[in-house]
Order: structure tokens, then sequence, then C-alpha cells
């Protein structure tokens, strides 16, 4: 067989990138519908009416379809976040709020759209730390760049900026992360708004 | 039969709180060496030599069982904190320090005696939201009592004390859940003194 020849076998049927975005559709919404755990490469496969084999040319296992679709939707998240940091006309206070509003609407939405996220989120804690640690990463660094931000503007009076943004991060898990916000009863927690008023009080420069 | 046979055959062997202590102690080791899921009742009384039935004189249910083992759990928490919240020659932002510290050494404790705790925490949240509920809320109302001192004492500044503490309850969960504790890997979380200190800073009256 020439080289070309086996190139040629090589390439799917459709090109790559649509194939790929459809196994990751059916994925997710399998996921959704049935669960993390009782999908299978092969129900996906089947969906999508191609033989599983074909479905580990684009995806080495069911780990690799999970990470692919949860990372979409903390890009998503991020994207969202990223916005609300850098939104014109308001401080650094204003944003902050803003950003961890966004983090709770985005999941909260995603918690309504899919019941069983939960399983999705723990699998991906327990599977793929990674992907998890990565998207934990990114909406810290945006926290700690806008209170390092408020903090050269005189807003805040902050000694150390980083653990400042990471006690926010920490203290807003109830209202951020899937497991807390899904599957847990509501014992008192206050509104978000009050929360995070109470944070950004401890930001705030003493008259 | 006469009134007193039949009162004289419901007499346990031994008398009932020995007994009743021994199920839960039994019950205990078997959720933590075995899990809670995989623990019957019919497991719990092999253990005692005593018949099932025996142990539904006790306890109706394992789920019974259950909310015993873990209130006893959480009532020595209880105990604890309302000792931290009251240790003389603290003020009130020391106290405060004192209750969240006591509340996270024992939920590490808990975890490390007992690998399975999740899967008890778990059930309980699903099967027995009452005891939770109530939990939270001895909790809850230690730390509002702290906050209301505080402001009363001129030391706090904050307009709603019931807020500001429902708002500290809140943003400790990191630290003081099992679930999050025991099971999770760790993400940035600030050590627990930086966040009491960033918490309590809310509080302060400004200069």
């Amino acid at each position: 067989m020439t080289r070309t020849a086996a190139i040629v076998r090589d390439i799917p049927e459709e090109s790559a990138p649509t194939t790929r975005c459809r196994i990751l559709a059916t994925a997710e919404e399998a996921f959704r519908v049935v669960g993390y755990q009782k999908t299978t490469v092969a129900d996906i496969a089947k969906t999508l009416r191609m033989s599983p084999a074909n479905v580990y040319r684009f995806f080495e296992s069911k780990k690799a379809i999970h990470e692919a679709v949860i990372k979409r939707l903390m890009d998503d998240t991020e994207r969202r976040v990223a916005l609300a940091a850098v939104a014109p006309g308001r401080n650094a206070a204003e944003r902050i709020a803003d950003v961890v509003t966004v983090m709770h609407q985005a999941c909260v939405e995603r918690c309504e759209a899919n019941p069983r996220l939960h399983e999705m989120i723990e699998a991906a804690v327990t599977e793929s730390w990674d992907v998890c640690r990565a998207h934990i990463d990114a909406i810290g660094s945006a926290l700690r760049g806008l209170v390092q931000e408020g903090a050269v503007a005189g807003e805040f009076d902050v000694a150390d900026p980083a653990i400042a943004a990471a006690c926010i991060h920490t203290a807003i898990i109830r209202y951020c992360h899937p497991a807390l916000v899904s599957h847990y009863p509501d014992a008192g927690a206050p509104p978000l708004a009050a929360m995070i008023a109470f944070l950004l009080e401890s930001l705030r420069r003493r008259a």
C-alpha cells in the first residue's frame, strides 16, 4: 500500500471536525438523558449510526469524550467570566460581583438543563482532575487580576491580593459548584448578593 | 398471658441502653469498614450475635440506626463548638476563629478515622435531611450569637448580624463539610487561618 493510500484510508467519510462535534453533541445528550456512568461508547456510536471503532478514531476512550464535553462547558463559563472581568465603566468591586454572579448563573443554568451534571462532575473530579484544575485556575486567575487591579487603584486595602482572591474563590463554592448547587438542600445559605457584599466588605479601604 | 408476663418478655436480656449503645458502636464500625450502603441490619445483628428482630426492637430501620450514629458525631461537634463559643478571656472575633477551627478539626479527624464518612453523609443528606438541618442550625445559631455579641460590644460593625453570620457559615463549607474535606483534591483553597482572617476583616469596625 502506498503512503497516499494509507492516508486516504484514514480520512473519515465526513470532515473530522464535523464528526468530532457530532460525537460530542451525541455524548452530551446521552450523559444528560441516560447518565455518564450508564452511557457506553457503543451507545454513542449506535445513535450516530457509526461503528465504535470510528468513534475511537476521534476519541481514545469514553473518558476522553467526557473530558471534551466538560471542557466545552468550562470554556463557555470562562469566556463569560473573562467578559465580565473587563466590562467597561465598572470598578473592580463591581466586576468581582459580576464575575461571581456569572459563575453562579452558568452553574444554575447547567444544573437545570442537565439534572445528571452532578454525576459528570463527580467523574471529572475523580478521573480528570487536570481538566477541573485548569478551569479552577482560570477562574482563580481572573479573580486575582481583579483584586490586584482594585488594590493598585486604591479601591481595596489588602495585604495579599492573591490570598484575598483565593478566599473569595473558596468562599463562593456553595453557589458555583454543581454538586452543591444542584444536589444540596438549601440550609440557610444567604442570597448570593448578600454573600458578595460581605466578601467585598473585607477588601474595602478603611476610612 | 398476663400483662406482667408480656412486659417481662419485652425486656431485652441486657438493659436497653447498653444494647442500644452496642448496636450503634457495631453499626458505626460496619459503616466505617464495609460502608453504609453495603451494611445490612442482618450484618449488624450477626456481629452482635443477636437476631435482626432484636435489633429492630431498638431501631425501626437501618436508616434509624444511621441517624443515631451520625447524630452522635454531630452532637459531639456541637458540644465542642459550644465550648469554644463561650471560652473565657477571648473576644468575639477570637471565639469565631476558635469555633470555625474546631469545626474544621472535628471534620478532618472524622474523615481520617472513617474514609467512608462521605458515603454516610451523602445518605444523611438524601435520607435524613432533618438531622443534618438541625446540626447546621445549631452551628449557625452559635455563629449568630457570636456576631451579635461582637456587634453589641462595638467590636464588629455589621448592619445585619444574622446575615453576616450566615455568610461566614456558608463561606467555610470547603473546610467543614466531609464531602469537600475528604473527597476533594486541593485546588488552591487558602489555609483556614487566612480564610478566617479574611472573613473577620469584613466584620470589623471601620476606624
